[in-house]
């Protein structure tokens, strides 16, 4: 129960910090960090809302459609457990009885503006018209940003599952398979290791070129490169690993690239501690492409990683962040040559107390372009 | 081409019968069935929008992350796609300014109220303060709910797929093995089928008398009563089949119960045919069951599938929608005795001209208890 009540706390204590009365968090991400469990019918059906409330120091209720009120009575860390029915009643009524019963229906409520349907905003203050609406988009974002020892234990777990898999796919990569063929031996890998659900894509030859390739049945072949992106989960936490393969021997060109990439990246591993500025490292990395005449394909080195496969710390010249101990992240250096090929390696990291520590890179390296087939 | 016409023709009637000047989507569902096309991202990063804008009789643009903008362009059956940059532009920005260049800023303009977020929703009504908006919601389930023969044939093909490999698994199921063993053979056949992406819950015992049980790594045991449940893709295009099963030979309880489902199932069937109203399905539903002695665990037999999963016709008295030919949904009688067990058929069927045809069962039925082991 004490990892319940650190994110409990953290959350009140932030809701109190930026003047609030209640917090009511809505996404998928949100209330599953909130809640400590994710309905599941919340990520599958949009018709279906799940709610999690805090108010004051000790209100706390959670509103989920009727078909999921006994898994949640079994396993959220919310003891209030309020059920309604999809096809007659509205769930924006609940919330609204739920913050009047708590006492805030003339307070301050941080709610997810940028996810709540305007439908049920319209609701909303139609019900409790003295409220004030403000967002908690950053208030969200601050607090798990910042992970517990417990949540970067369940994020090594998935992360060197990943690293493993990626490895044993591209060890048996040869020509005359398919992108689909891959695919295949990624999911049976994952799952068999434990990964509940996952996404990957595969893109070889031109198709590597395209950021969001998916995965085709394109035959790979000799001379190819081959980029191969998995995204895992245990316990609703996520893996982001990406590889690049040649099949066969790289040329000249590609290793240049890839030189000029790692070394974009390793520049910036160096820079990995508490107290490192976020815009910082994409100024570090975009310049070290630059020097190399690779070009940034994507706005951002990064992104953390934890119950989304995004979230903060982006690593952008947008984001006035400071890395601190137990933040958890992506480096993702990627170039894409349209209609050619394309290069990315995504790795995750951990900031420590000294420094930082990769959660993936051990298990299957990329430092060079990985030769297959 | 004639698909893609035939969709946006079918939208933009819709339409002007609302008496609308615009049409916006925002959902990942609409947004696809609109572009013909699902923005990789659209569906995994929720800070990523993805909107697609109808106006009068020619204006079609859809606005993409830049990040998708190559894709977008490459697949997308609109012309006119508008990059923004995630970390610094507001895609409420360029819809205002897209529905300003419309022509339709002072217009009706039907939106997904129940799905656009709150914050874009304040945006939009600052920028375009003449503008009415309201709900899209019924126009597009009702455009979505019959479908063309184009999207019948791609359910076909998924929904067989689906009904082979459910069966697979249980014929390869024997005691001892975990539900999770069940389910890393579920992904391998299915994503080796041509299933881009899955979702499956296979519960054992107790635990199938869960509704949304997902899949442990409890050992399936000789008496358990196990339902496996499938949920495939291909081309973004749904399936969605449940088996249940004895491990050895079911009791006479269980025999009597499914027994009960499947004579309510079937009576239902026999009324499917254009012009059969919903209700009267559910109320042959559940009359059935109750004097077999089951109380329905559901407030629905059924759901429609296509782009998603739970679409129009739900198959419930809160429905009021008659049958019509190629309109496509499950029938999913279950009965769920919680700490006990479970039972749980689903099968996918569609509507034709002179009464239907069913699109799942024929390869694995499961009109009598399966027994496997």
């Amino acid at each position: 129960m004490s990892g319940e009540n650190e994110v409990l706390g953290k959350l009140r204590a932030a809701m109190k910090a930026q003047g609030c009365d209640a917090l009511v968090a809505f996404s998928p991400d949100n209330v599953t960090y909130t809640a400590g469990f994710l309905v599941p019918s919340h990520a599958t059906n949009r018709f279906r809302r799940t709610i999690t409330i805090l108010a004051g120091d000790t209100f706390a209720a959670q509103i989920v459609v009727t078909v999921e009120e006994k898994l949640a009575r079994e396993r959220s860390r919310f003891q209030d457990i309020r059920p309604y029915g999809q096809f007659d009643q509205n769930p924006a009524d609940l919330l609204a009885a739920a913050l009047r019963e708590a006492g805030v229906a003339d307070g301050r409520i941080a709610i997810e503006l940028d996810y709540m349907p305007a439908k049920d905003y319209l609701r909303l203050t139609e019900l409790l018209p003295r409220a004030q609406f403000e967002e908690c988009r950053d208030l969200y974002f601050t607090a798990r940003m910042t992970k517990t020892d417990e949540e970067v234990a369940i994020l090594r777990r998935i992360g060197e599952l990943t690293d493993r898999v990626v490895g044993e796919v591209l060890r048996a990569t040869r020509p005359g398979m398919t992108e689909l063929d891959l695919g295949r031996m990624t999911v049976d890998l994952m799952v068999g290791g434990g990964s509940a659900e996952l996404k990957y894509q595969i893109g070889s030859g031109p198709r590597s070129g395209i950021t969001n390739c998916g995965t085709s049945a394109r035959k790979i072949e000799s001379g190819d490169v081959l980029r191969i992106e998995i995204l895992g989960n245990i316990d609703n936490y996520r893996s982001n690993v990406t590889r690049t393969a040649v099949v066969g021997t790289p040329t000249d060109e590609q290793k240049r690239i890839w030189q000029t990439l790692i070394t974009a990246r390793d520049r910036c591993k160096a820079m990995l501690r508490p107290g490192t500025r976020v815009p910082d490292l994409w100024d570090t990395y975009a310049r070290t492409c630059r020097e190399g005449g690779v070009e940034p394909t994507l706005q951002f080195l990064g992104h953390g990683i934890g119950q989304t496969i995004h979230e903060e710390p982006y690593i952008t010249t947008t984001r006035n962040i400071v890395m601190g101990p137990n933040m958890t992240f992506t480096m993702e250096p990627l170039y894409m040559i349209p209609g050619r090929m394309g290069f990315h390696v995504e790795d995750m990291y951990v900031i420590t107390p000294a420094g930082f520590s990769p959660i993936t890179g051990a298990i299957t390296p990329n430092d060079e372009l990985i030769q297959v087939g």
